[in-house]
């Protein structure tokens, strides 16, 4: 964070720090457009991956089909992805927008709203996953104390299918933690003073 | 936000601008040591319910004892509630050293770690209370379709007390949350100006 020149005076440095500043805009509108077109893509290939998941065995003669809607936590993991995927691509679309219109898009309401759904967005996405990865572990190993079996060993392709889905959803998971980082800096740096909040609304 | 006069230029209102941006310091600094005791007991509440929680029952002369150890999810919200009350108290007394030594304790390094570790505690304890209510969802309603059948009309008490528990750990994660955007605002408008730096050092 050497390149902000927070320790400099914009009386003695005008020119670099303004500079600079321009500088750190265009890498935080770049590192922003990335983030949100790989979490479009992942939650997306999450969302599909599990949503299409389907595997039939026969038992005793009885046909039996695995579904994410058999468990309630896939069900909640690729809707939060497909909601997250088409909030991302409305995003990325605005990113390109302000890219394009130049450096005045940005007011102070809009930092807050973007702020709020890149937070709820994130929380929502690491409950999902965490209570997905929950469900997929009594799946895989069961709970003996409580006779619970597994059920992979019966519905391997299934859950592999699950597994790489939940990988994905992993990671865009984790792009949108550090995405929600991203929005806060742009939204709360606009509180440090009037100075500066004309350099940062883009 | 009205009482940050961000509109206004330092320039014009001068004192003015000074003391309100002390006024929100006083605020913030206030609510950010009011949400840290309250995570600190809520999540040492939420740990001692679930991890003190036992009950035993009698089925065909077998003596079986129902404990937080036998799901590992509750587990993880057992220790993610102990690391969360240990962190919120120091958390606590470096706010209430803050508050009695005044305004120069406050360094961008340390609003740094202060800012990362909150977004790790939020993040960590919205997984975990996402892991345990997937659990105990199983335990209540059970999941007929892989054959998991419900243990919560076995160990009724037991139930209940995690319940709560998971009661008082959603409400720490939940000031977690709102306290993981309070330290995002004091971190990342140090990096507004040089001019606000001075002011929000605290």
């Amino acid at each position: 964070m050497s390149y902000l020149n927070v320790g400099a005076s914009p009386g003695n440095v005008p020119v670099s720090h303004g500079s600079n500043m321009k500088v750190l805009d265009t890498r935080v509108r770049l590192a922003e457009l990335v983030l949100r077109c790989l979490i479009c893509c992942l939650a997306l290939v999450a969302a599909v991956l599990i949503g299409s998941d389907t595997q039939v065995k026969v038992i005793f003669a009885i046909e039996k089909k695995a579904r994410f809607t058999n468990m309630k936590a896939l069900v909640f993991v690729v809707i939060a992805n497909g909601i997250a995927a088409a909030y991302s691509l409305v995003q990325a679309v605005r990113c390109v927008v302000g890219m394009v219109k130049g450096s005045v898009l940005f007011s102070q309401p809009l930092a807050w709203v973007i702020f709020s759904g890149d937070q709820v967005m994130a929380y929502l996405s690491v409950a999902a996953i965490a209570a997905a990865v929950q469900s997929s572990m009594f799946a895989k190993l069961g709970q003996p104390e409580l006779q619970w079996m597994k059920i992979c060993n019966m519905y391997g392709k299934f859950c592999n299918q699950v597994g790489e889905g939940l990988a994905s959803a992993f990671l865009a998971s984790l792009s949108m933690v550090v995405l929600s980082g991203i929005s806060a800096f742009s939204l709360f740096r606009l509180y440090g003073s009037s100075k500066s909040k004309n350099v940062a609304r883009w």
